[in-house]
């Protein structure tokens, strides 16, 4: 009576557990200092100082009984309008505190509004490679199908042809994540007006809303003056999904939200259905301790100089090099074309040879390319070049031998 | 594309929050100590001053990177073997950290576990009234079927006939809750052999392990020295969900476990499945601070003295009254025999007539019971009283007059 899915997905191997933990037994013999481990996501600048001070002072000064109890389902009513009135300071929009629902992260907020738009199995989803691999499981999960659009190579935009070629009849919402995991690509305020534009024809053509889920977890943490544009505002059906795990350096904790604006198709239809479906997976309440505190918090800023300074002295070294790398604007990784064209090869070659850690993204859709996660220190960023530099020159001996 | 189920969820009205609502708002009129509101299981005495104490320690100590960062994804692993050893010292058992996942809060823990043992449609749930509403979604998202037994009103133990009738070759496990919620009975250690002996019958007749799914949020809320069994040491097929939402007050905080114990059948893989299911609703990880907080408080113990002041005063008062109640020995409700018999209608009336709010239990599988969640202070219990003697009194002049 197990269920064989849930098993599958409880036993598959993770390519990126197993980096990390190949990391930590190698450097028991080859010590820390000579093993790079760019295998994770997981933020290495701390919280804001403010988050912990707001923690002490809320538990020194809220009423227990009321900061540990439930909250409201979506969340605390002053909490949901800071960050609405954040959101609107920001971005001129006109959220309302009625119109976010606070989650345990972001996944659970992913996961409740691919249920609220499934209406039936013939329901599909466009996921625009690179994705976040773990989109498998939180949108088949729904009970719709899948439709995996292959990356642009060319620019890590939007691929627009195959975009059109999938909308169909029976496409509920397009998934779109940017600052883009694993590429750092940002859309760009064209791109996605141009996908406000083909969606605005397909709802016209199909009769019904298509809607985007807007999954924007790094949403803070662009360079180079980027900007995110804010969906909502050039495209209403737009639901965002987010979190502070990156913004704030929290990922742990287990906060984020969805946001279904005034101005969505059956806005209030699709909040409720959302909401049910939090509720359907036993998404409580957010942690109320972590909700006030983010509350507190909601216009802290990361630190981006130091993932800044990383992504720079990484970029312009392995360009310098020779390697093939996509120019990252946004989040804390960098993609890299795998020399010779197999990444599971050339990863397995980082591995063994240099004790350097990569991730090849074919699980993300976008085989051929590895995914380095520079939120490490600046530090082990300097030790690693030696190494880059030593397999590109592997890499071309080999091919030049061929 | 609007999911029409989840829509409803997220729109059906709750009956326990409209009364708790209907309460805020004639207090403004009446004044908030001419109100008695029963309707919400939210514990009314604080958390230990430990867990504060803990987690402003923790906040203080801890590295901000580690602290706020991702954990494994069943949970710290020092945590889970502080869990383990305190499992090991009250219940003679033999728990490992490996063996527990931590979840954000009983609800996920149950739904994934739900769905781990959900493998097909025809698949079946025992749930035995009286039951918490939610296990509705819990189990029916798993894909499952639902069957609820009614309860046994003479004894409010299990209503083994019933049970009996029902399982068959596609039942996959009972879900049993106890102490209960609404009925504050325990099962007594009889029961549960009882039931793990009728299983144990089922399992060689249909050829599969059928387990056990205990909901125990409440097992530490009892009195009179009333033991609750710990089912693992009585039927190994046990899966124990667990939540410190009730026993350290932190409902709000969203922290809890499943357990699958070493002896229960296809122990690694029920495990695995469920780790997968939680991985496929978005459960990441349980909140960072709040696990490392129930590391440090696990040997915590509630304040049961407040609760049974409670407890005495309202069963005494309420059977002197000559209500019918129903012996609670443990968490925090008192379950009472709708006067007239429609639950409904007393319900109303004590709202309408006396500003006294009891939740009609129809939808926890026990028509004609009111539910009376007695975490209040004993001081407005005491205020409460003589409305639920002008309630009877007009109830018997009632029915003399029909």
């Amino acid at each position: 009576m197990i269920n064989e899915k849930c098993l599958g997905y409880g036993t598959a191997p993770s390519l990126i557990r197993e980096l990390f933990a190949y990391g930590l037994e190698k450097a028991k013999t080859v010590g820390p200092e000579n093993v790079y481990d760019y295998s994770m996501g997981n933020p290495s600048i701390p919280a804001p100082a403010k988050v912990n001070e707001s923690i002490r002072s809320i538990v020194g000064k809220e009423d227990p009984l009321k900061l540990h109890g439930y909250s409201l389902a979506n969340g605390i009513e002053e909490v949901r309008e800071a960050i609405a009135e954040n959101l609107n300071r920001r971005f001129h929009c006109n959220a309302k505190a009625g119109e976010l629902y606070l989650t345990c992260g972001c996944a659970p907020a992913l996961v409740s509004v691919a249920r609220a738009l499934t209406s039936c199995p013939e329901d599909e989803f466009i996921i625009n490679a690179p994705y976040f691999p773990e989109y498998n499981q939180f949108f088949t999960n729904a009970g719709a199908k899948l439709r995996i659009i292959p990356a642009d190579t060319a620019t890590f935009q939007l691929n627009f042809d195959r975009i059109e070629e999938a909308l169909n009849e029976h496409t509920s919402a397009v998934v779109i994540n940017s600052p883009n995991n694993p590429s750092g690509v940002v859309y760009s305020e064209e791109t996605l007006r141009k996908l406000g534009d083909l969606l605005d024809k397909a709802c016209a053509k199909y009769g019904h809303p298509i809607y985007i889920i807007a999954d924007e977890p790094y949403r803070e943490l662009v360079y180079d003056g980027v900007k995110v544009p804010f969906l909502p505002n050039l495209y209403p059906n737009t639901i965002v999904c987010y979190s502070w795990s990156k913004s704030l350096s929290l990922p742990g904790e287990r906060i984020g939200y969805f946001y279904v604006n005034g101005r969505c198709a059956d806005a209030e239809k699709v909040y409720a259905a959302a909401s049910g479906a939090a509720r359907e997976i036993g998404n409580v309440n957010a942690p109320t301790l972590i909700q006030r505190t983010v509350g507190l918090c909601v216009d802290e800023e990361p630190d981006l100089e130091t993932y800044d300074k990383n992504r720079t002295l990484l970029y312009r070294s392995l360009v310098s090099y020779g390697y093939e790398c996509v120019r990252p604007e946004g989040a804390f990784y960098l993609l890299v074309k795998a020399p010779g064209g197999d990444a599971e090869a050339f990863s397995e070659k980082a591995k063994r040879e240099q004790n350097l850690l990569l991730v090849p993204c074919t699980g993300f859709g976008c085989p051929g390319y590895l995914r380095i996660a520079y939120c490490v220190s600046n530090e082990m960023i300097r030790r690693s070049l030696p190494a880059f530099q030593a397999l590109l020159c592997d890499g071309k001996d080999e091919s030049e031998r061929r």
